[in-house]
C-alpha cells in the first residue's frame, strides 16, 4: 500500500483527491492537513465522504508527513515550494497540484505570481506531469508538477499537430472556457451563484498565468521553438469542465482524414485520451467525475484553419485525478488504478 | 458473473443502470434492446459510455432475454408487463425500473395508469424493492418492482416513525422537489432547458402517480391503517436529485433525542442509509451519483410537527441503483458491489 | 418629483433599486451612499446600469440625505434604526428593506436579531408595508417597514383563508424555496456558484428570522390569535424567485370553487396579485423581474388539507419592488409607477 | 399608433415580441397567428403576459393581416417569404425574424436553408436590419430582414476593424458561444435541461447557416472583399446571450489605444451599442432582456492578435429588440421606444 499524506484538503482539488483516493485500492490515507480546520472531521466539511473517510484534518506539525511514501500538496500557489526540500530529503515524494514546480524557469515564474521561489534548486529537478508527454521523467520523479487545468487541456489538443511539424506555432489561439469550479472554494464575490449563474464572460484577456505554463509545453513539443499564443479563458455556468477550442493554421496539405489519423496514432495507447470520429463535438458532460479528455479534430470547409475540440473535467483530468494517475505511474501501478469510475451523466 | 439484459436502454435509467453495471465485477452485460435503436452502438448515443460499453442495441427479438439470468425493464410503463410471464416461464428473473408492477391492487393500478394491466397474476407474487423494508421477500423474488424515485425518499422519511406508531398517520405531508431528469429523456417543452432553468413549480398537486405508491407503502409500515398523506411534486432546476421535506404530527411526547436514536436504531444496519447529526440539513449533491440516502430529523421549536429531510439521487437510490441493490440481494451478492463509488461533490 | 436617497445600494436589493428607479418616471436619484465605495461610479460596480445612472457612491456625510423626500435603505440590519430619527426629524420618510421596523415587540426583535434595538420608540409608529393588508396606513407612513421576501410570498398566501377564518391557524405549513439571490451579495462559501449550483437543501429549520414576522402578520389577519406555524425555508438553484407551497386544514366545508372564489374576491382590486384559474401551478419565471404575486389554491383529491402555491421575484415583490410600490403610495402617487415593465421570461 | 400583426408568435422569439411590443407607447398589437394554437389566450401559453397581452391566437386566414401596418414573422425560416408579396402588395411592410431575407443571393441561400426561395423577386430589394450599418435603407424599407442572432453579435464586434481596414480580413476567427434558447421552443432532446445543464460543446463546426450571413455582411464593411472567416458556435448553459470572442490580425501598428479611439468614434452615437473601457471583460448578464450590445477590444501583451469581446441578449439585440429598433427607424419613431427598459442582472 501507498501511504498517503494531502497538505490542504480543504478546497475543491482536495475533495476531489480524497474521493478518488478513498476508492483506490493501493493507497491508504495516512494523514490530511489544514491549520484552520485541526480537529475537524473531514465528513463534517465535505457529506459526500460521510462514512468513506473517516479522518481529521491535522495541524501539520502533527501529520507526520515525513512517513509517507507520496505527499500531495493541493495548497495555494506558494506553500509546496517551501515544505518541498525537507520532504524530499525525508524521501517523501512531492506531488504539487499547484503551480509551484511548473515553469523551469524561476524568474519566469517570479514573474507570473508575484512572489519568490523559495526553491528554485527543486525546479531544476522537478518533472512537468503531463503523463502523455512525459511518462519515463514521471517514473522517477521526486519532485513532480501537476499540470493546470487549461494547460492540460490545451496541450493535449495541440499534442499531435506540434509534433508533427503540422501547423504554424507562431499564431495559435485557445479559446477556453471553464466551469466555476475552477476558481475554487474561496469566497469571493464574483463566484456566487448569483453572480456566475446564467451569465458568461472572458477574463484575463491581458494576460492568465496558464498562458507560460501552456507555451512552455508547447514550446518542448515544437523542438524548444518560441511559441506565439492568444489564450483566452472564460467562464462558463458550469460547475465542473473544461473545454478548449483551438486554432491552427496548416503549414502544409493535410485532408481531414490525415488529420484524424494522426491524432488517433498519436494517442493510440492512451487510457486516458479518447479520440472522437470524424465530425464529433465532444461534451463536457461525457468526461465529468472522470479522469477522460476527448479530442475532435476538424477542418472546416476544408480550408487552411484546424479546429481542435478538447474537453477534460478540470477538477479530475485538470487537477486531482491527473495527480493521481502522476503517483500510480510513480510507484510502478497500474495507470487507471482508483481512476477506473465512469462519468456521469447526465 | 451474472448474464444480465437490459430492456429499453435509451433513457436516462438505462444509461445510468449501463454506467453502474458496467462497473459491477460481477455482472456481464449480455444485451440491451431497443427497437427504434437497432443497431446503433450504445457509444454513439451515449458518449460518455465510451470505450466501457461495447454493445449495440438490439432488436427486442434477436437479444436472446431468455438467456439471461436477470432482465431489468427501463422501459416506459405497460412494458414489462407484457414480456415478464414468459421471462419468468423460461426462469429469468426480472426487475421493472417502471411501474407496472409497484401497487399491488390492479384495479388502482388500471385508474392511476390508465391502461389495462397485462399480467395481473405477476402483481400477486412481484415484490416491491425497498430493501429497507423488504429484505428477505427481495432474495426470493422473481418479479421485482422497483420503487419510484419520489417513493423510494419519501418512505425511508416516514419509515421509524411509522413503524414506531409515533406520528399521526391522517394528516401526513410530503413536499418534494425533484431534478429535471425525473422527466427522462423524452423531447417534451415542458423539460427544455429555457422551460425549466432558473424556475420553479409545483406540479401534479391534484394528484400525481406516486401517491398510491407512496400510500400503499406507508400503509404496510403502519399494519395497514389507511394513510392520509398530501403529497406536492415540485421541479426545481437541477439534473440529478430529490429532496422530500416530510410533516408528521407526533402522537406522543418525545424528545429531539429520542427521535434522533429512533432513526439511527431503525437503520443502524443499513448501508444506504445514512442519518446525519441533530440538526443537519441534507444536501442532494452529498449523495450525487451514489447509491446513498441521507436522512435528518428535526422537531422545530420543540413543537408537534416533525419535520423529516431526505434526499436521495433519483437515477441512482430512485432507479438504477435501488435496482442494483435488489439485483445484489436477488442473487446473494454483497449489497454493495457495484455501488461502491463515492458521490460527485461538487 | 419624488427626491430619493438610498444608503448601501451595493447588494442585490440596492442594484434592483436602481433598476427600477432609474426607469420610474416621477422619482429624482439624489444620492446612493456606500462607505467602501465612496467615490466610485455605480455604473463601474453594476455594468448593466451603464448609461442610465450617472451616479456615483457618496460617503454617508456628504449625501446630504435630509434633503430628500424618501430614503430608502439597502443595508444589512440595524443600520437603518440608527439614522432613522434623525432623517425622520427633518422631515424625510424613511423606506427600510431591512428588518429593523418589521416586529411591533422589540423583545422579540432583539432576541432574533441578536442586538439591541436602537430605536423601539419608532417602532411603534412603523407600518409593516404589505400594500395588500394596510395600504391606508402606508399612505400615512413616515417610517415604512419592508416585507421579507418569504414573509410576503407566504401572508399573501394564507390571507384569504386566514381572514375568512376558513382554516385552522393552529397546525399552518409554509414549506418555501428561494432562489440564491435571496442571501445577498456576500462573499460565502455557502454561495458560491459550486456549492448551490445542481443541489437542493433546506435550511433553518430549527428557526428562521422570518418566522415571527410570518406568524405576527398572519396573527392580524385572525384578529390577533396565535399562530401555529411551522416554516421550512430551502435554498434552490436559481437566482430570483420565491416559490411557497402552503398547507391548511379547512374548518369547515368548502368546495374548490368557494376558495377560488374567496382568493378571486380578496383580490379583485390588486394589481399586483394574480390568482390564477383552478388547477394552475404557477411557476417562478412568470414573474421574474417583476412586481407580481401570482398565487393558485389546490384542494388536492376533495380532502380536508388546503395547497396553495404562491411565487414572487424575491428582488422585487419581495424587496425592491414592493418597497417602490409602498413609496408610490405614500406619496400619492400611481401604484403602478415605475413597476409596469413586464416579467422576462424565458 | 403603429398596427402590427405577428405571424407565428408561440417560439421564444415571437413571446419575447409580445413582451417588448405590449409596452410600446406607440404600438397597438391588432393579431396573433398561429394556426396550430388558433383560440387559444396568449397569455394561457405564456402565463408572464397575464393581465398585458389581452388577445388570442388567430388562424392566419381570419387574421387581416393586410390591415396591418407592419407584420413580424417569428416563424421557422421558410414562411415569410411566402406571405410576403401579397403583404407588400396590400401596403404592408414587413419584418421577418427568420432567415428568408438575409442573403442577398438565392443561390447561396437555397444551398444552405435546403429549400428552394419563393420570393428570389424580394431578395433584391429586401433591407438587411442592423441599424448601425444600414440605417439610412431601413427607413425606406418594404421588407426587412431581421438579422440573426450571432451575426448580430459578430458583425458589431469587427464592424470598426474592417471599415477601417485595420485587420487581415482572410483569417477572421468568430468563437462565439449561446444560450440556450437560440435553439427554440422546439421539444427536441439535445436542448433538454438534463441534456444542455452542466455541460458545454461545439456544434456545427463544419458549417452553420448563420456563417455565410455574417461572411455577407463583413464582406460589405470592406468594400466587398472575401472574407475568410472561421466560425465555431458553442452551446453554454444559460437561458439568454450570446457572447462573441472574435480574434483578427492587425495589418498596421496600432496602440491599444488608438483601437479604443476607433471603437468609440465608430459607434459614438449608437445608443445600443457600449463600448467598455479599455480592460473590461463584458457579461452577458449586463445585457440580459435589453437590446444593448456591449463591446471591449483588447490587443493581448501587445501582440498583433486583436481580441474583441462582444455580448447581446440574443432574444432581444439578436432577435426581437432589433426587429422593434428596425420598426422604429421604418416608422420615424425615436428609435428607443419600447427599448428603454434596463438589463435585468442579477
Amino acid at each position: 500500500m501507498i501511504k498517503a499524506g494531502i497538505v490542504g484538503g480543504t478546497g475543491y482539488t482536495g475533495v476531489e483527491l480524497l474521493r478518488i483516493l478513498a476508492g483506490h485500492p493501493a493507497v491508504r490515507l495516512a494523514a490530511i492537513t489544514s491549520r484552520g480546520e485541526a480537529g475537524t472531521k473531514v465528513a463534517d466539511m465535505f457529506p459526500s465522504l460521510r462514512r468513506r473517510v473517516a479522518l481529521d484534518f491535522v495541524a501539520p506539525e502533527n501529520a507526520a508527513l515525513e512517513q509517507c511514501d507520496v505527499v500531495f500538496f493541493a495548497t495555494p500557489n506558494g506553500i509546496a515550494m517551501q515544505q518541498a526540500a525537507a520532504l524530499v530529503a525525508a524521501g517523501v515524494r512531492i506531488i504539487d497540484l499547484a503551480a509551484d514546480f511548473r515553469l523551469r524557469d524561476a524568474a519566469e515564474w517570479e514573474k507570473w505570481y508575484g512572489m519568490r521561489h523559495a526553491a528554485p534548486e527543486l525546479l531544476a529537478e522537478a518533472v512537468y506531469g503531463l503523463p502523455e508527454v512525459n511518462r519515463a521523467q514521471i517514473r522517477k520523479a521526486r519532485v513532480l508538477a501537476n499540470p493546470g487545468c487549461y494547460p492540460t487541456a490545451v496541450q493535449l489538443g495541440f499534442l499531435p499537430l506540434l509534433e508533427a511539424g503540422a501547423v504554424a506555432h507562431d499564431s495559435l489561439i485557445a479559446d477556453a472556457k471553464s466551469g466555476v469550479s475552477g476558481a475554487g472554494r474561496k469566497a469571493a464575490v464574483a463566484s456566487l451563484y448569483a453572480e456566475a449563474s446564467d451569465n458568461f464572460k472572458a477574463y484575463g484577456v491581458g494576460g492568465h498565468r496558464h498562458l507560460p505554463e501552456i507555451r512552455q509545453g508547447l514550446s518542448r513539443m515544437t523542438g524548444n521553438e518560441e511559441i506565439g499564443l492568444t489564450f483566452v479563458p472564460h467562464l462558463t455556468p458550469m460547475v465542473r469542465g473544461i473545454h478548449a477550442t483551438l486554432y491552427a493554421r496548416l503549414k502544409r496539405p493535410m485532408s481531414e482524414r490525415d488529420l484524424q489519423e494522426l491524432f488517433e496514432t498519436r494517442f493510440a495507447g492512451e487510457t486516458f485520451v479518447d479520440i472522437l470520429p470524424p465530425g464529433s463535438h465532444p461534451e463536457t458532460r461525457s468526461v465529468r467525475a472522470s479522469n477522460m479528455c476527448r479530442i475532435a479534430v476538424h477542418k472546416p470547409r476544408d480550408g487552411e484553419m484546424i479546429v481542435v475540440l478538447s474537453v477534460i473535467d478540470n477538477l479530475v483530468k485538470g487537477a486531482a485525478g491527473q495527480a493521481v494517475q502522476n503517483m500510480n505511474i510513480m510507484f510502478g501501478e497500474d495507470e487507471r488504478l482508483g481512476l477506473d469510475t465512469l462519468p456521469v451523466s447526465p
